[in-house]
């Protein structure tokens, strides 16, 4: 899999000349905070002085899970492809698109797997790899194949974004139980023990939640791979988290601004970093949930997400809102203006 | 000065079918977090089902400090005239100007009293009341004339954004020096020792936050006055601040949603709510600075702000920065649809 995709560091070189412009401009130094640091991050991605965002969009990829038959979520298996068609319904009054016409986002929706044959007048883009994922507490999730088809379909969408002239991604997914592969690939990947990996969902109680974390837990002492990243990634994983991958890793080949939204995204991108650590220096790290465990995945990968406003509906919703904070930063470091030609005394 | 304003309390009735909407909309019950928050609050603002955002402004306060001749700030006083004149500037390249324009707010500059004779060519408000505040390590910052005088001057801004349509407004300010009269009211106002409500203002280091601290402790201990919040305001206060808070109490007779920007507008809302404590229920805190202190006072006044961009700019920088959050809380209400029409299975 190292090979597949081709993702270089961003050069070093501009980063002083970027700071400067950016600690000349008509305000303390630091003063405008996260602002300053996306700015820094963007000009580095795009190796320019004057970044520019174009054409974001949101790509949700959906998809069923097997392992839902072991009773880990409190949302029936149903409501995935109910809500694939309400996002992609002409009136379009999901969570997700008043969002997405807020700031200005295209969406795009893709079947990865889910377990239904979905109407085919409303766009959405079909990569189905199979009616849902196998129940991984009996074996693996999915095939190698099947993880590579995912791999290279998250990507072949990416590649016609960028092809419609986007320089900026957010991804979101829709998939009931999604939480579950997130939790065991988020202890696996970080050390984490279980317990702290897992949540509610989408509403589950106490009971619920430890319910979730024996199934889990008996899923992971049943895991008989080889340990490998790839190999965690397809025995857990869910056909639109692992094309989420695919769709994170060529964005970053193509020196895209990835908006990372909530706990099931943020472990796609741990997931990726794992294949191709560089990655991770194209992340925007959009919101930080309620979901259990998010702040420490986040923290394990010293990710500071931009808002931290309690949203935990997925879909790419707290990337999209963090959508607006970063637009700023380009703003910023485009449109304001130094201390000399402002005539401002300088005084730090 | 009980009796200017008129500040009704939102009226409670319409809560139980806000709150009814909003958990019926295609989302887990809380899974929008803040937004769902937000929305209940503006629309018991404007006791309303489908609330709506007109014509957002940003108001701009500016003053002088005569505290500044104690050497409180890093920064010399000029820098108070000179950035009204650079917001103002055809151009408008200063950090507000970006913001203000990404977000559609239009921006409205006032001199509360600036020491310096500005230019009349640039749209800025003359409501200056004099060249600077007196010293208060002496005696009162200003009169009580002068106060009241802020207060009305403040309100007549406001009066005039309402008669232009706008239902949203959020304040900052400008003001060399001004994070010392927000850190005496903050400790006269809430109790927590004046040490813990000093912080480094645009750049101090922490000798001269000592002698910040050491200045504004014996202008607290030399204060003379009567005790009462309306004394305080006026003994301490800077002009553009005082005015914010009629701005802020007028806003509140007229039901407009306030934006409450950095550590000093929240000082300012703070004295507000000490004369009129219903002004709260009209604020929306849109950003916790990096200021130390200000994420105390926003404890002590129960406010979650929205946004921690590490921001320390003033000007309603994170004020504005919020509104989008606050946009899309009005998008969902008016905008997502419920279980029954999307026909997705309601599962909570």
């Amino acid at each position: 899999m190292r090979g597949y995709f081709h993702i270089e560091k961003p050069g070093e070189a501009i980063r002083p000349a970027l700071q400067e412009k950016i600690d000349n401009l008509t305000k303390p130094k630091g003063s405008l905070g996260r602002l300053e640091e996306i700015a820094l991050q963007i000009g580095l991605i795009q190796q320019t002085l004057t970044p520019t965002l174009r054409h974001p969009q949101n790509i949700i990829f959906a998809g069923d899970h097997g392992i839902v038959e072991e009773g880990v979520s409190i949302a029936p298996k149903e409501v995935t492809w109910q809500q694939v068609c309400h996002f992609t319904h002409p009136q379009g009054t999901g969570g997700v698109n008043f969002l997405c016409r807020q700031h200005g986002f295209a969406l795009k929706v893709v079947d990865a797997g889910v377990d239904y044959d979905l109407p085919r007048d409303r766009g959405i883009i079909d990569l189905k790899v199979d009616r849902g994922t196998r129940n991984f507490l009996h074996g693996p999730a999915m095939t190698e194949d099947e993880r590579d088809q995912c791999l290279a379909g998250g990507a072949l969408v990416v590649r016609q974004c960028f092809s419609e002239g986007s320089n900026v991604l957010s991804f979101g997914e829709m998939g009931i139980g999604n939480t579950s592969p997130s939790s065991i690939w988020m202890s696996l990947f970080t050390g984490i023990p279980l317990a702290e990996c897992v949540g509610a969902g989408s509403g589950l109680d106490n009971a619920g939640i430890r319910h979730k974390l024996d199934v889990l837990q008996r899923a992971v002492d049943n895991y008989a791979g080889d340990g490998s990243p790839r190999d965690i990634i397809r025995w857990f994983g869910g056909y639109e988290m692992v094309m989420a991958i695919g769709a994170m890793l060529q964005a970053a080949e193509l020196r895209m601004v990835i908006l990372v939204d909530g706990f099931i995204m943020t472990n796609c991108m741990l997931a990726a970093s794992k294949l191709y650590p560089e990655v991770l220096d194209y992340a925007v790290f959009g919101h930080c949930g309620d979901e259990s465990g998010h702040k420490r995945v986040l923290d394990f990968l010293r990710a500071k997400p931009l808002l931290n406003l309690g949203l935990r509906l997925g879909e790419g919703t707290g990337a999209i809102c963090a959508y607006p904070v970063v637009e700023s930063a380009v703003r910023m470091i485009n449109e304001m203006d130094d201390f000399r030609s402002a005539e401002i005394t300088k005084y730090f």
